[in-house]
């Protein structure tokens, strides 16, 4: 083996102790831990360094570029049409990227929507589209670009070309308490966004409950630290902050999600996921040259319900195949009249995981037909007996376990608990 | 695999997030760890949280005595005699162990001493007793419960099964950045001095530049939290705090420093190595219950000497053998009269480990004939051309990359630097 220009224990010594490392010194690290140089036990002490001591912005920006260079890097030059992505740091019931890449899209913008699997509470796109009979989410590069040329609209899964060390780094972080540090989330997605090569990207930054993180100030500077990463690599890049306490929409699972994207792109559907699609869309097509854009007349007028069929249909999906439903389902009603005061994102979430809605491993499967319809949102006036919401799942044992943890997730008041705001703020 | 009732990954968290750990968790999370269910790169985030976030003193009490019950203990209660022990944090030019075991023995106390070997620029003193011909470090328990009986000194090789949970961890630290973290060092000494079972122990706590701890400080609250940890154990524990930043005595390397140990124990020897064998076995004797004991007289009338001979043919080592010289020499002089001013003991430590003394890994061999003989110490009266030190090796290009680490390690002025005396605190 070559000499090598640092020993990683003094660049551990040096983020421990609260000191600041250089260009060469992080691209250098990171190089030599995808190499299988620098090994886990070191990269997990240097993580816990940086949870603990924080880096500076050079080094975040550094860190980024270190991990894109770890791997290949997309280019969207030779499509002939601009190019916007979105990327969500995930919620309960977030399903806005089903509706919202065909909307895009249907204005002749591209969207390369790489995406992920769930993990725990909070689902994975890839697994809401699999509910979808023959919908695959594993797309050749030459398929990829075909479909963003002719359809506009891709979501699929990432190659595992893009910045290898975030997923080397990511599986590390995650067996060792060292997840939640702001450089390492913000170097994390921006490293396979940038790599990605889109010219534009919103982000859609969560707060509450039922958000990756609880705290609104700390969502505002991971906002603010990503934001600045997308400039300096030369992607017009903007952040919503956005309210993650209560549950997005009226269906938080797989099949259920897709069944309200849906009634979404036929112009119905809830409010709060309706004005959320439709802020990321005018933000997202705002960075691709068409600020006036009209995007509610293109959910009015089947516009974007058009271009969501061709692009499940691009992928082998049905898109007027029946959606899988679940064997057995529990309703729980109001135990009294009132208006329904409380309904947390987090205990939500859980329980439609519990159902089989998530997984707890990464190689599990997931269940698609399992998941909670919600029946009221807060704010919503309820009598005793109506139904609050309904659980549905292939294996009732699972009802117990989702319950347990819906106890004291929702309440019944003489008025509703203000969470605030969907949209919170903006950061560009 | 047995449902573990802890998950590690909030045990990182915890500490991550300034927590405390409890008795059970950490008592868990070290047999985990041993068993190999926790893995190194878990263990290495733990360590950094530990090393930035602290330990209470409860923590550090439960993980001292779970790594201890990660192995066997020994026990002398059938000996018929006391024992009493004694360890030091290490540094340049300590051969204190030398001389030290064989005038306790002598007073009829039994002094097991299971050492190590040394890594980087302190010695170990297995190396020292190595360049003896024939001295053999590893003994059956047999002979090791034997020799304390009928010598009463052994030193010796530590088995792998006393607190192999510190094994594991420290060779963990080593590569992480983690090693200078007083509740993880004070854990890992007192694991093994608690499970070898010894009644009495005397800490040789080291300060200064040729140190592990450079802050005298840092070394009194690591001497604290050992002395508490002892007596928690039932070990009578006392510590001395010593000054480390000039070289002990006047060699600095192996066969050397048994050169040095033997002039100690025929009465004579440089005064600094007298002062602290004498202090160390004065508090180990009365630790013994022999707060009387003539230790500068068992130095001058032999009996010392006695029990060193024993010592060294009870392990098959010749005390009369010529010690190993090296093949080529290299003297260095004063280049103007005046009195030494500084003699720094890290760079000095340094040139000896370069010269062929000291190892960087652990698996690699010493040169027992390597090191430096010291001809001045500071404060002596020096004139120009008169030799300062020399440097001994069988590998004459090593020379100049000792001389490189001596840039600046001495100097020659009008008055002596103050260092500080030799023994600056006690604690008990």
């Amino acid at each position: 083996m070559a000499v090598e220009p640092f020993d990683v224990v003094d660049l551990i010594r040096t983020k421990r102790d609260k000191g600041t490392l250089s260009t060469e010194q992080l691209s250098w690290l990171v190089d030599a831990y995808t190499r299988g140089y620098v090994a886990d036990e070191q990269m997990s002490a240097m993580t816990m360094a940086i949870f603990l001591n924080g880096m500076t912005r050079d080094e975040i920006r550094d860190l980024t570029l270190a991990m894109i260079a770890s791997g290949e890097t997309l280019s969207f030059e030779g499509l002939g049409k601009p190019t916007s992505d979105k990327h969500s740091t995930g919620g309960v019931g977030d399903k806005i990227t089903l509706p919202l890449a065909p909307l895009v899209a249907s204005f002749g913008v591209a969207v390369p929507q790489l995406s992920g699997r769930g993990l725990g509470h909070t689902g994975g796109t890839l697994d809401k589209l699999e509910s979808i009979p023959g919908w695959r989410a594993k797309l050749s590069n030459d398929e990829f670009y075909a479909q963003l040329r002719d359809v506009g609209a891709v979501v699929c899964a990432a190659g595992a070309g893009l910045a290898p060390a975030d997923g080397k780094l990511y599986a590390l972080r995650d067996i060792t308490g060292t997840v939640e540090a702001i450089p390492l989330i913000a170097s994390s997605i921006m490293s396979k966004k940038i790599a990605e090569g889109t010219a534009a990207l919103v982000l859609d930054v969560k707060f509450g409950s039922g958000a990756f993180m609880q705290d609104p100030a700390r969502s505002k500077e991971l906002a603010e630290t990503m934001v600045q990463l997308g400039k300096d690599a030369g992607v017009k890049t903007v952040a919503l902050l956005t309210n993650m306490n209560v549950p997005l929409g009226l269906a938080i699972g797989n099949a259920n999600e897709v069944r309200e994207s849906v009634e979404v792109l036929a112009g119905g559907g809830p409010a709060d996921v309706v004005e959320l699609t439709l802020s990321l869309a005018r933000e997202m097509l705002a960075l691709a040259g068409q600020p006036d854009a009209d995007v509610e007349g293109a959910l009015a007028n089947g516009q974007a319900m058009d271009t969501w069929r061709r692009m499940i249909e691009a992928q082998d999906g049905d898109p007027d195949a029946p959606l899988p439903t679940a064997k057995e389902s529990h309703t729980v009603v109001a135990e009294a009249d009132g208006i329904l005061a409380t309904q947390e994102a987090l205990p939500f979430g859980i329980a439609a995981w519990r159902l089989g809605a998530g997984r707890a491993r990464k190689e599990d499967p997931v269940h698609h037909a399992a998941g909670i319809d919600l029946h009221a949102k807060p704010g919503d006036a309820v009598t005793q007996g109506q139904p609050l919401f309904t659980m549905h799942t292939d294996e009732p044992a699972r009802f117990e376990r989702a319950l347990e943890a819906l106890d004291g997730a929702y309440s019944i008041g003489a008025s509703a608990h203000d969470y605030g705001p969907l949209i919170a703020g903006r950061v560009d």
